[in-house]
């Protein structure tokens, strides 16, 4: 059993990305600019936008970050979102979900200019990544692609079985598993909650994607010796004994599945870092312009 | 066996838009109008654009065919694409493809106006189909989809297996099998060339939904007594006994296969008119306005 080290390969990454700006610089070009939109105090979202300005500190990125109560209306945060698409000093920018619930989410995500939405939920950068063109893709799945691809696992014919049918994970990862590339050329099955038999299917998998947000929901018995398990989930269970009040918790049981598995990723340290290392690998490509 | 029978369905369907139409015009509005891009003399696409001009009729539709000799450059093609898009006259138009080799396929979609593009070939319309809004959902999908429906087929918790990965075919069908809606609510499974037990993976099948373009691939020992079988082949095999000298072929061994399905589709005259019909019903969404 291999553990898939997100934590190690986002940094070896993200080394690789700070050289470039390295370069960058030296040819007197400016450094990459990432800005967050950060509405609200929510506790995971303060988290999830500090890690992402730790890692433009690792590249070597500017990064800003713009906060607003919850209260900011959804016009006020549609000019924001005007005035960031016609900055020419901001490569890209993100707005950090969940939004306060009197604002339009996919309103929001439509307003971004989608040569500078580097999270890739823009629906163009969504059909371009449908289509194979190229774009900035979503930034879970193509952190899972690398993965698979830096640890040089051999995709092409195997059956992938993806738990899940989100908009961010479950449908893009899909769809690269699939497409006639290495790492892809899966054939690929979507599992959800209408599923019936999840626990066969899953038996049958080759590579295993949950991305259910169910805790320990992929038990011992539904992995086939030598699969390879990805585990998207990054659930907040109480636990007492953390400073933090809770840990993250992944959706595969790891304890009883790891022994069987060839590779398997740990919660956390394995896809939560390579999704914040793809969101710089897009601010990057969105610097040197890629549409 | 039940016949799923997509003449008669796509006649009822374009009586409902033809219906709505003499509405519109009775409000002293003006008929929807779509304009066929016809490049060359390609006998495939002269009839699927005759065809075309045909269902227009049928609806009340007004409709216009540009054609264009196979020596116009990329840029006239786009010239004429940008008059079109600003022709306050002409809610919807397509460009029949395969066009010549010297343009490219993909520049010329990415030009038409999405709010146009009644193919749905566009990246926002397809981006936007996977993320489940409203938009131009691409035609063979969507016919598939309205087949389904009107026949009153279930399908939630079904098991889907979709031969092919096509832009146009494989993938968006995929997804608006697995999308939570009625019809829908699938797990999906999406199989291709590279996929190793295709005929154990149809035999677990549900649905078949078969787009490879391989003439009767999908035979009897691969189907599973009463499953939803839907062919989407179309390939012209020469018949010397025909006066075209060709007879389309599905990808199903439609003889052998047929006696154990609850429902097939035939070729011809199974998802080929359903794909007509929802250009029409694009067209017409057109000019109402969807976006």
């Amino acid at each position: 059993m291999n553990i898939l080290d997100g934590k190690q390969t986002a940094s070896a990454i993200k080394a690789e990305i700070a050289e470039e700006v390295t370069q960058m610089i030296e040819r007197g070009e400016r450094a990459p600019h990432l800005v967050a939109i950060l509405v609200g105090h929510d506790g995971g979202s303060e988290s999830y936008v500090a890690n992402k300005v730790k890692a433009c500190e690792a590249c070597g990125f500017n990064s800003s970050l713009l906060r607003f109560n919850d209260d900011i209306t959804e016009q006020q945060l549609l000019d924001e979102i005007k005035k960031l698409n016609e900055d020419a000093d901001v490569d890209g920018f993100i707005v950090q979900l969940p939004l306060p619930k009197h604002i339009n989410e996919q309103k929001v995500t439509d307003a971004i200019d989608f040569r500078k939405d580097v999270d890739g939920f823009h629906p163009i950068n969504v059909g371009r990544l449908s289509i194979g063109l190229p774009g900035f893709r979503s930034a879970t799945p193509a952190g899972i692609m690398d993965l698979i691809e830096r640890y040089g696992i051999e995709t092409k014919g195997k059956h992938a079985v993806v738990l899940g049918r989100s908009n961010i994970v479950g449908k893009p990862i899909a769809t690269l598993l699939m497409q006639k590339a290495q790492p892809g050329d899966c054939t690929v099955t979507v599992c959800h909650s209408s599923t019936r038999n999840i626990k066969e299917i899953c038996r049958e998998a080759d590579i295993i994607v949950a991305a259910l947000g169910r805790p320990g929901f992929v038990t011992e018995d539904m992995v086939k010796p030598g699969a390879v398990v990805i585990d998207v989930g990054t659930t907040r269970v109480p636990d007492a004994s953390r400073k933090s009040g809770f840990r993250l918790c992944g959706d595969v049981d790891f304890d009883n599945v790891a022994p069987k598995c060839s590779y398997i990723t740990p919660v956390p340290g394995g896809v939560g870092p390579m999704t914040i290392c793809s969101l710089m690998k897009n601010t990057l490509l969105a610097r040197k312009g890629i549409f």
